[in-house]
């Protein structure tokens, strides 16, 4: 429970907002080591081609160039998250015999400066011979399409399947069904710091990675495997990291190229991205055609469902089965779906790979399932609010070997955001170009899938206590940005009774902390690495308890509180030593020996997906150029269950976070691709919404508290990135009257809506 | 015991020669931090004055100084290695009030280059009143002299005593007695590596110091108590340190005024010193001034022995104390005194602070010592290696709650000496100019008396094991050139039977590697930090033991050995698994718990001085040019016990360096000195022995095995480095018939002493 209310759920300034704000920050690209070299890419300029010959000779003959490699030159073992299925391991880091989109990475170069790098790549020649390229998920599945990777004929590189309760019945039951197809586009990541690394040898063949990464080590294990080294021959570090959002949690080539590079030199290599290669060939969210069928009894009761999903995977897997197999999962969360059945079949097309991206699955399905119970709440003539609420997931709902909801705010969520919103009035308004509308989520607080196939526990912890009264929290969790390191620290200071100023971190970096932590992704830092801390203080509390009970000859039946830097008999407060003094009395009773705990958490009985879901609903008011189909978002309303927040300002920002993302993704983000080549790959071209874009909001934190997180805490940064489109998209409809089924809605799609352009 | 003699006692190379010799490996000048400013240091013109005024507007005006900081901007607390006794501590960072040396630092500037930093220095007006300058240790003793530390009446700042037996008795018994009077002078460390240090602003108010040191855990804790931070909040790491020899085991002015700058600025900061600063301003060895008296029976025993030593300080005790007691120490072991009294005084004087240095107190004492054996032995007839055969100290000898011999291959290495050398032989020649003689020492395995005043065991080790079959060791011990992190290696291989390359190892960082360490100093890493590795993977292997009787189902009677990257039951070596599958099911076993352990090592009920002592004897053949004075030693012999060697090419290392050092400081090396200030500031001007000086040799290591060491082994870096001046100093007799009282044995000296110049 939380015992420290002045740390669990206040809003605290993080302590490297300072920093980060005044440009003191140190990132990757940041760091320069004594005889580095600068590292460039040369890249496919086809989306589909075979590998006929290359000659590096007049690239490896420039003065300056120190290495030239090909795939050729390297392991060539092909590596990929999906560890637990190693058949979908399907990237090498440089082409061997094939590329398979324009960005594929066919050759290095390691120079003395980066310009001579990149003048070397363009003096290597390579000899393609062209394949048809397949740019949509219905020219790859065509019959007698080309074959993007020889072993899967057909181009689905894999399908999966949730199944439970009996459709047919279900459909049967219903009083009426509605069937749509939603596509959702590709969007980016458009994390601020694009992709920077830095590998430099280490004593004994070893290497060691400085990397903007979400997963140091999933890269220092996927890096050690493509290097042909042992897993702890590699040591990843993650300085700061200027965002992610899922767009960096794999092995990346470069990563490869420039620890293979600085064994092969003997001299650090590093590799850094600028904004139109991230744009041009990074990783984005997939592009889906959904295909929703769905039951509802006339009284608003859904009775069935059945989900249909084509992912454009782009050229490789990547972390396209979990997203295949998170969107079937978010296909049916937030309602009590007596039946469902889910297909997601993941595409290779000649497009760079889809990854993970904030959200994982959800934000297309839930575009289309909530963008479908709005329209049937139209149809079926009951408020799309009741309708949710008629229907709503409540604690201790499960959904059959998938998962058990602990906690659960969701209908609370639905009666405030109609509450603070003025829902009931301002929906029975009919202004013209005004509108308002609804969107809901739910999300996992981490995943209990090891489709890494890491032996070690899902997150852990070394706490050490010293007798200054300070501690140090060691964890291989990740701080992308979003704050975890932040959240840590709060979470041990509360845990141990001190001020979070006592607090040393060293967080992400493999040699040191402790093994291991699956990184920052699917919102699982707080829940997961929480429990870790809170495991290892726990253990430390144990080796100070006695010292009060021996100092103060205490009878057994007292307890010992951690409060204010001190350590007491909760009884009796007088009876008790500083922190530092506590520590102090330890240590030398022990005769030297230091006080360190490891704590762990590995969730166990929780289910197929997740040991917690967060929820909540989201209400947009919009208006509606009727000349320019512009969409004004002039404000939004939120109403979530994140459990107890750990730190209330880092929930806001990931709120306005969110808001900011799910506005992109509804109104106007877009790759405009042509013949497998992204045309706007610049912040001019690709626009994300500025400032100004940005609405004004209210939000409200539902009670909860979530028996499995941390002080009853649950995720927060990523569930939230959902709503905004399917709300915004009602909210559109309802001040227009056209509904979109294919994101964006940009301004001319509203016009053809309403008529006004053909 | 050693059950792995592939590593034990093999010669292996170490794992960062190709580097150093490459000149790829990083020391602390090497790095450049983003934002970092350049530190420079104003150091008082005057061997000792009081500051009357500083003005620092001008510095503080020039263009790029970022900061200036005199005495008076810092917290001003005193700090000292002795924290056992805290009125010792008699340094600060800047000078407040006075300064007592030609050299103590005055002021600190940091800049955004280093030239602006010094331009900004010499800006710094600083008005002095002048007081008398005392520059030898009679001067400062006279009756009236001025007083340079107020607390310091009669500039003593401290006695050391140590007495046993009966004295008055001893000198009764003696047939013969001789009193002498020895000097020796001050050398420098001349170290390859001038000091640097870099500190950078760490969040939330922490500081973290790059710093070239040999006791990161000593200047952590000095620096913070400065700064007035909690311990924890000053992280120091020690990146390649290129030798230290003494001259870098305490906290310096400019780390202070790195990290306090760096804290004020918000910017890192970089100090390095040049050669001239390192010779003008630098810690020395002690000169002494040694009275010895020493009784003998007429058939060669000691009877007793009266050891009075006055040492030459400078301006503050640096690691005076220490040096004063181990000089008593030294000047009574080796041989059996029934009675031993010594009175050692450690003098202040203006000139720049002597300090330790390899030998610690022993290359004076035994200079004095064995000189006067020598001198003894040619009075008494016997010969002089005889004579040190009669009163040989032997392994379970005692000195009264000083120190317990649990191995002792003195005899045996005096026996060797003297076969190898061709002793009895070239001894009875009487080639004029052709002389040789011998010299012996006893040094120790690193020291009990805990003045630093830790609650931290001595030493400390944490190792992780990983299923691929590789281990981390991480340990704050200190390698700084010697080798010691590859004998820790060595050690931790051996003892878990797998191959060194396999050992990764972070070492000597105080955030990272586990608490406590004490440093480098008084040879104690191998013994010490050694220990502390074996306990570690003594706890590892118990973990690992349970494995294989499970997985083999073996009778309780079996044992189980880890030899060659293998575990297995030692008498069905079938029975087994490699080390990895044995990690991989233990940590399979333990649920993904990572298998880690700490291993500390503390000397208890190890008398007061070291647990374990190493001895030698050396002989010197020397020609002297009986024109022009010149010595060349032709070869050197030394039979040494050190144990069992860990690594035979890292003691031969050690031997060829010790030789060198001795060599210097028997003939070339002293500072020349006026007024309190350093003349020979550089190499040409203050002479180190080249390579053409250093004299083939021979060595033969005894055979021992001491039981308080790891695998048997003891000290092999420094005892080595005092028997090569007294063995010269009689070689040269045996030559010229002159004796040297006085080292170093210039040629002048030499000259004067055959009469050939007045």
């Amino acid at each position: 429970m939380n015992n420290n209310p002045a740390i669990i759920g206040a809003s605290l300034p993080r302590l490297d907002a300072r920093d980060k704000v005044t440009g003191r920050s140190i990132y990757v690209d940041d760091m320069m080591l004594p005889g580095m070299l600068y590292g460039a890419l040369l890249r496919s300029p086809l989306p589909h081609a075979r590998i006929k010959r290359i000659d590096v000779s007049k690239a490896r003959a420039l003065k300056g160039v120190k290495d030239v490699i090909v795939g050729a030159d390297t392991p060539q073992i092909r590596y990929g998250n999906w560890r637990l299925v190693p058949q979908s391991q399907d990237e090498l880091p440089l082409a061997v015999d094939k590329v398979r989109f324009l960005g594929d990475e066919v050759a290095a170069v390691a120079a003395l400066d980066k310009e001579t790098a990149e003048r070397a790549c363009q003096l290597i020649e390579v000899e393609y011979e062209e394949l048809p390229g397949l740019f949509t998920v219905e020219d790859a599945t065509a019959e007698g399409a080309a074959i993007i990777h020889d072993d899967s004929p057909g181009n689905v590189s894999l399908n999966r399947k949730i199944t439970y309760g009996d459709l047919e019945a279900g459909f049967k039951r219903a009083d009426y069904v509605r069937d749509d197809v939603f596509t959702v586009h590709a969007v980016s990541h458009a994390y601020m710091e694009p992709c920077s690394s830095i590998a430099a040898p280490d004593e004994g063949g070893r290497v060691t990675l400085w990397t903007s990464t979400q997963v140091p080590y999933i890269v220092q294990c996927l890096l050690a495997a493509t290097l042909g080294l042992p897993e702890n021959h590699v040591r990843v570090i993650k300085p700061n990291v200027g965002g992610g959002f899922g767009g960096k949690m794999e092995l990346r080539p470069w990563e490869f190229c420039a620890a293979f590079m600085a064994l092969r030199t003997g001299r650090p290599v590093k590799f850094t991205l600028n904004r139109e290669q991230e744009l041009a060939f990074g990783r984005r969210r997939h592009a889906m055609t959904i295909h929703s069928k769905v039951g509802f009894t006339k009284d608003g009761k859904i009775t069935a469902k059945d989900f249909n999903v084509l992912l454009d995977g782009g050229a490789y897997n990547s972390m396209g089965p979990t997203a295949t197999f998170l969107c079937g999962n978010f296909g049916a969360m937030l309602y009590r779906y007596p039946a469902y059945r889910y297909l997601g079949r993941h595409v290779y097309t000649n497009k760079p790979p889809a990854g993970a991206m904030r959200g994982f699955g959800a934000p297309q399905a839930l575009f289309a399932a909530e963008s479908q119970m709005n329209m049937a709440a139209a149809e079926l003539g009951i408020d799309p609010i009741e309708l949710r609420i008629i229907n709503a997931m409540e604690t201790g709902d499960e959904i059959p070997e998938v998962a058990t909801i602990s906690s659960c705010g969701f209908k609370e969520s639905l009666v405030k955001v109609r509450e603070m919103s003025g829902w009931d009035a301002k929906r029975k308004e009919k202004s013209p170009g005004r509108g308002i509308g609804v969107g809901c989520y739910s999300f996992i607080s981490g995943g209990v899938f090891n489709w890494f196939n890491t032996k070690y526990n899902f997150a852990t912890a070394e706490v050490r206590v010293f007798e200054d009264g300070t501690a140090h929290l060691l964890t291989m969790a990740t701080d992308i940005g979003q704050g975890s390191d932040h959240t840590l620290r709060q979470i041990l200071a509360a845990e141990l009774g001190i001020g979070i100023e006592k607090i040393r971190l060293t967080a992400a970096d493999t040699a040191v902390t402790p093994k291991a932590d699956l990184g920052t992704w699917g919102s699982r830092v707080t829940l997961m690495s929480g429990n870790a801390v809170i495991d290892a203080a726990r253990k430390i509390k144990e080796m100070l308890i006695p010292v009060i009970f021996s100092q103060f000859d205490l009878n057994q039946i007292h307890d010992v509180a951690f409060e204010g830097d001190r350590v007491f008999a909760k009884a009796r407060p007088d009876k008790g030593l500083t922190f530092g003094e506590c520590v102090y009395k330890a240590l030398r009773g022990r005769r030297g020996e230091p006080l360190t705990a490891f704590g762990a958490y590995t969730p166990r009985n929780r289910g197929l997906v997740s040991p917690a879901f967060s929820f909540g609903a989201q209400v947009a008011e919009v208006e509606v150029d009727q000349e320019t189909g512009l969409i004004k978002v002039q404000k939004m309303y939120t109403a979530h269950d994140c459990g107890v927040p750990i730190n209330k300002m880092g929930v806001e920002g990931q709120l306005e976070g969110s808001i900011h993302m799910g506005l992109g993704y509804a109104l106007m983000e877009d790759f405009v691709m042509k013949d497998g080549r992204t045309l706007n790959t610049n912040f001019l071209d690709y626009k994300i919404p500025t400032a100004q874009d940005m609405p004004p909001g209210e939000s409200v934190e539902i009670d909860t508290y979530e028996p499995e997180g941390p002080f009853g805490a649950k995720e927060a940064g990523e569930g939230l990135v959902s709503p905004t489109a399917p709300a915004i998209a009602e909210a559109v409809h309802h001040a227009t009257g056209y509904r979109c089924m294919d994101l964006p809605i940009t301004p001319p799609k509203v016009l053809k809506g309403i008529g006004k352009l053909k």
